[in-house]
């Protein structure tokens, strides 16, 4: 019954699955507390104690059919003021709320995004390591993904390949710092000059490239190291925001999509977002967590939790001997297998009761994605396992 | 900039922009009282106290990252198994958990399925009048709509025309009862020979053609009149449900797609559906308002108000001449158009500050609907235009 292109997704989720279900299995015969499952990007840091006094207050002092109810399919007007302000507070930028359309979570506002500007059989770059989901976003529209192989000195992006892979396909590049599965912040050089290559770019085949950037992370950093503030290196720029890796909200499915006056077209493509929100069937962000984000609009996670989780991880892993550049952000680490197949790494690390993700799942074989959005406890009682690993597999 | 699949959408969205901007322009001139919107289709009925208390308890007695926190993608299993519970009880069913994928609302529901079942050029069927966003769902995945033409003897589908219609290309059938824009409810006897006409013409055709039941208005019927369950009279039948107006819960995307057991080859229609959910970017329905749908799966909001709005507006109606079937579900009025053109006709009622659509939007011209999900009071002094607009329109 189900449609040629659905089949493969069918075929290759029953992997995922397999994984998924080899996780609650071992937690069934080793008991949970002795299974050390690195391989989820689930927030373990609660939610700040102000989303429920927002909630709360909402339903005590706000109309229950406003609260709950339809609005314009960008979302309530207050609220994406209240997000413009925000920004530009922090960032000195000078949006308002035209400029924002509240989504059901970043990966929603790709496929907004994504289905507003791609034409069948046009290219869309982004850069490996990468969340495996971008193919398939890009593929609901009939697009291309063009992947750019990995720079495994510092995870910056190999912008030799980027200028050379660009054609008179390229609608768009997605970009994605904090980067997940790396952890890596791409720095200011590096935003610069992917602006000044697309702008040179888009001149010699006579149309815009969107660099639509993939933002969950963007409040995860740590050392003091600041995240560039993407639209102010290359105009025609769109944002994908999620609140949540920032308020730890990811099963409510809130965030927005940011489209400065300084995108060509801005306007229609604007409401061109507008209304694929609406007929993708989204219609408009979850209106109460709309009206939360008003609230919580300058709030986010204890990232000393998180902090504290990779420096402990990521100490232990170099003492024990492993290779991992010092991530900087999001909640990741991205460590070199010892073995070149990491698919039997995994393996390995799997009978010592650990479970990470092999890099070939983010195009980027020989390494593995270790998610430290977990409890502490985990992390110290997983250390023994990590040891074992490492003189089992480091020669 | 945007697509060339986007730019008739862009296009076509100014005129229904037109008409929201009017009814705003007219409030400012006159008055928001003064001007009687039945234009919306927003539920004016506050949502249940329950929905109030589920949240507040949620909020204090589940776990955070439970509550807010990523689950999977088909939704929580004890909220799915609740809604299966409460299908059974209520219908004499026998779903269970796996038949149940937690939704963005309805809307996000259709596009999922049609993401699953449609190849391009393939066609799906529906009966004017209907809601024209139909036309942009079965369109994302690059197939058809076939509309069967009114059956304005009493809005009951013309199921002559629909056997004729159904080619070897049909893939799916959409229908909507409670209806919108008609408030008419299919029968027993409609179901029945919908479902065999559709099991005749599968065996001739050679494939599988699914009924999609699309049921934001299941709980919405008057005059005692019940509202049968669809997937008894046709075994591949997937229905596509809404909290949006059984709880007044629009703004909150909140829903369910149920597939049950008989439909063919259900399970893998089944994960083909949660990955389309998924790699749309809905990722999973709300979390939060997943947790209060298991507390409050047998609420529902106080119908009395639309049934008395109901009475009041269409006897008035009767009374100044206008014809129009009884509605018996959802909150809508279609009258007869006592013009041939029912722009010309919505505009005169205009002049009077009475906004209602064009049956034109819904493929049925000729005729106007007439949203009474509004307050009393607004439908109280909307009697004296109506009866002038009757008076200048009737003859």
């Amino acid at each position: 019954m189900i449609s040629e292109k659905m089949k493969p997704l069918v075929q290759n989720n029953s992997a995922i699955r397999a994984m998924f279900e080899e996780g609650k299995r071992m937690a069934a015969i080793y008991g949970a507390e002795n299974v050390y499952d690195f391989s989820l990007g689930n927030p373990n840091v609660p939610a700040p104690e102000a989303v429920k006094t927002a909630i709360m207050d909402i339903l005590n002092e706000e109309d229950s059919n406003f609260v709950h109810g339809y609005m314009n399919n960008a979302g309530y007007e207050d609220v994406r003021e209240a997000i413009a302000q925000s920004l530009n507070e922090r960032f000195g930028t000078a949006f308002h709320l035209e400029n924002v359309i509240m989504t059901v979570g970043a990966a929603s506002g790709m496929n907004i995004v994504l289905k507003t500007l791609l034409n069948p059989g046009e290219e869309v770059i982004t850069f490996a390591p990468y969340f495996v989901e971008y193919g398939n976003y890009v593929r609901n529209y009939d697009g291309n993904l063009v992947v750019i192989s990995p720079n495994t000195e510092n995870f910056q992006p190999n912008l030799t390949e980027f200028a050379e892979k660009i054609s008179e396909k390229t609608r768009a590049v997605i970009i994605n710092s904090p980067n997940n599965p790396t952890g890596v912040v791409y720095s200011e050089e590096t935003l610069r000059q992917i602006g000044r290559i697309l702008t040179e770019k888009s001149r010699a085949i006579g149309h815009g490239i969107v660099l639509i950037s993939d933002e969950p992370y963007r409040e995860l950093a740590y050392d003091g190291v600041t995240v560039p503030f993407v639209t102010k290196y290359y105009d025609n720029t769109i944002i994908c925001y999620s609140y949540s890796k920032s308020l730890s909200l990811p099963g409510e499915r809130i965030g927005y999509v940011l489209i400065p006056d300084q995108v060509e077209d801005a306007r229609e493509v604007t409401t061109a977002a507008v209304i694929a929100n609406r007929v993708l069937g989204c219609v408009n962000a979850p209106s109460l967590f709309q009206r939360v984000i008003k609230r919580c609009v300058n709030e986010q996670v204890n990232l000393e939790a998180y902090d504290r989780n990779r420096n402990r991880l990521y100490d232990a892993l170099m003492e024990y001997g492993f290779t991992c550049i010092r991530p900087q952000g999001a909640f990741y680490l991205f460590a070199k297998s010892p073995l070149e197949d990491e698919k039997e790494f995994c393996e390995i690390c799997k009978k010592h009761h650990v479970l990470v993700v092999p890099g070939s799942s983010f195009a980027c074989p020989g390494y593995v994605r270790i998610s430290y959005c977990v409890s502490y406890q985990q992390i110290e009682r997983s250390l023994p396992a990590f040891q074992k690993i490492a003189a089992e597999t480091i020669r």
